[in-house]
């Protein structure tokens, strides 16, 4: 986006993010994951950043539409595996349980978040952020980009809502092979489920992507949070079920051994 | 439909519709929009009709499918904004109710009509009536109509239960394209994301649908009407939530500076 | 799938069931509908061997995937309709009731099955294998089957919880013209509208699908079986609901006139 500039907002916030960076101009708030060399993989710091970016999103009069994107080649890895790496033993079960309750408070952010929020993704999406995708209102996907969610392959188990939308949005059979199965998906084929709105061509991305958003946020706010309302409102209380299941299976998943030797086998590779 | 001929029904109907033209023969009820000149748009008056033609449909004992299609150029333009230019102002918040209560009953008629419902789009679709499609038990469509649902344009809101059928239909993110971003689609898109069962050439759709509809009229009309009841009675009581909700919503947004500014600048463009 | 052994749980069952083969290694348990020259249609005896083999399936701690194919030309060409011939008309009502009861058996048996199932459509596929296959978590077809739900021709009304799955998978309008309307749809058709979830060529299907499954049966068990159970569960309750409507229904249906006439032209047909 090279005619974005970096509002009053984000000069206040420059200091506040240290992986997220925020504009806002005429109403489009744009958070970009920002940790390029770590393909934007989501730390515990992170999280908190990102859920405390909603908050400031969903109360900034200024702020209309708000769009999620990813700086470099990636839009997001998904969970940073680093975050299990650092576990006291002896500490587990209870590093499990706060690692549960900081994603369920990350995926309500997203189902209780009051204004059309846009994810534009840039590039390669893995695990939670896919899942949490389909809690966005519009997606936008460079046909470069792909989409998978291993979580079997992992030892562990779906989150996001994603039990619940994927079934719901692309029928049980093409959900399950992504969620039970780990089949990484391409842009066109997100597309052609309804996980993605439009995919658009890498060389024009984001030539292409900015003025459509910038329309967009010019439209009557309070039409656009009342309609988003009502898409949404009938369905929340399901959806934190949801989460809350989808999170207290992964407390138990993340101490299993499945999960464990998962893991343990992840870094042995990379070394 | 050269083939049809008008039936007893319309005989009688002739002098009770203005705005709609009956035939009904051999079980299947074809009601025609017959405003072309104003593009199908859609008075108070022709609201009233619509909801009592699709009662005399459903009381009728020879009906067995009930098909809705367009006069001339356009299916159906949606809400006549010349409903809005009439108003004392003074007494604007009471119009603007009056209309949800008319509003809600169109919709319910929808919702509750107990036997096949099928549209037969012949060419462009707006608003109301792209949204109500949904309800509809089967969609054919000339490949030269077209779908567009502007609320937020012109300070509205989503009616019909799109809000719950359409992202349930083509999931959130091409849902909301339409709903809240104004996107105008193709038949065939409308196909590709299942709001469309079939898209058929312009220059033989009339000729190929009508047929298909006689011999659906043939099948055996407890079976449907008994198979249509077990797709639609559990999704009833939330349907008519939906609509009550949406209708409530306009109620707000009929009288907001947000719609009152849009439908001025519609009719200064006008003229 | 040349490279599969009968394993201990098959030569138990070998006498066990004379409608099935069933086949268990390695974690993938393959049940084949082994009834080619009735074109795998379901007798009353095959019902029951279907469902004895799913408890079977699901009790077995060495099955992981369990994959449902057909033998010969057909993957199952639905209720055999010799199941209708051999009735005392004067116990008509109670064979109704007696076939409702097992039909509800039967489809619970898939909306309880807890590890993954897998539908392997090697060819056609007709009436309540059909719609249970919205039950199963995946799909793969040949491109030679074809998907074929004939109720309202034959007087009768939809099952295998259809009426749900297939409207909230494809929308209405696809929905209604297979289930009301009787529109036989290809594989690559299925596909599309998300009831399949990939279309392989007929002359390298076997080859493709079988590694395809041992590989997914190589995957933990827990994590397979806990994210099944978040996409089932929540809806479980609803599934049984109407699993039970519909049964309901064609217990009414089986013994009306639009039925029997059915039945009756349909053998005089094949006389």
């Amino acid at each position: 986006g090279g005619e974005e500039k970096t509002a009053a907002a984000q000069t206040d916030s420059g200091q506040k993010y240290k992986n997220l960076l925020i504009t806002c101009e005429n109403g489009l708030r744009t958070i970009t994951l920002n940790r390029p060399e770590k393909k934007n993989a989501i730390t515990k710091e992170m999280y908190e950043e990102w859920i405390e970016s909603l908050k400031e999103a969903a109360e900034d009069p200024g702020t209309v539409i708000t769009a999620i994107t990813g700086s470099g080649d990636y839009y997001c890895s998904g969970n940073d595996l680093s975050n299990f790496a650092n576990i006291d033993p002896s500490k587990m079960h209870e590093s499990s349980k706060e690692a549960g309750v900081l994603l369920n408070r990350f995926v309500s952010a997203f189902i209780d978040f009051p204004k059309p929020l846009v994810a534009v993704v840039n590039g390669h999406a893995i695990g939670v952020c896919v899942t949490v995708m389909a809690l966005f209102d519009a997606v936008y996907a460079s046909d470069m980009a792909t989409f998978h969610t291993p979580f079997s392959a992992l030892g562990q188990s779906p989150e996001g809502c994603s039990t619940y939308t994927f079934p719901k949005i692309m029928g049980p059979a093409k959900a399950n092979e992504m969620l039970l199965f780990n089949k990484k998906i391409t842009a066109q084929q997100a597309c052609d489920v309804g996980l993605v709105a439009e995919v658009i061509p890498a060389n024009s991305f984001q030539q292409k992507i900015w003025p459509k958003l910038q329309a967009h946020a010019k439209l009557p706010v309070k039409s656009l949070v009342y309609s988003k309302a009502l898409t949404r409102d009938m369905e929340k209380d399901i959806l934190h079920k949801v989460n809350d299941a989808e999170c207290d299976r992964l407390v138990e998943r993340w101490t299993s051994e499945d999960c464990i030797n998962a893991i343990v086998n992840f870094f042995n590779r990379k070394k």
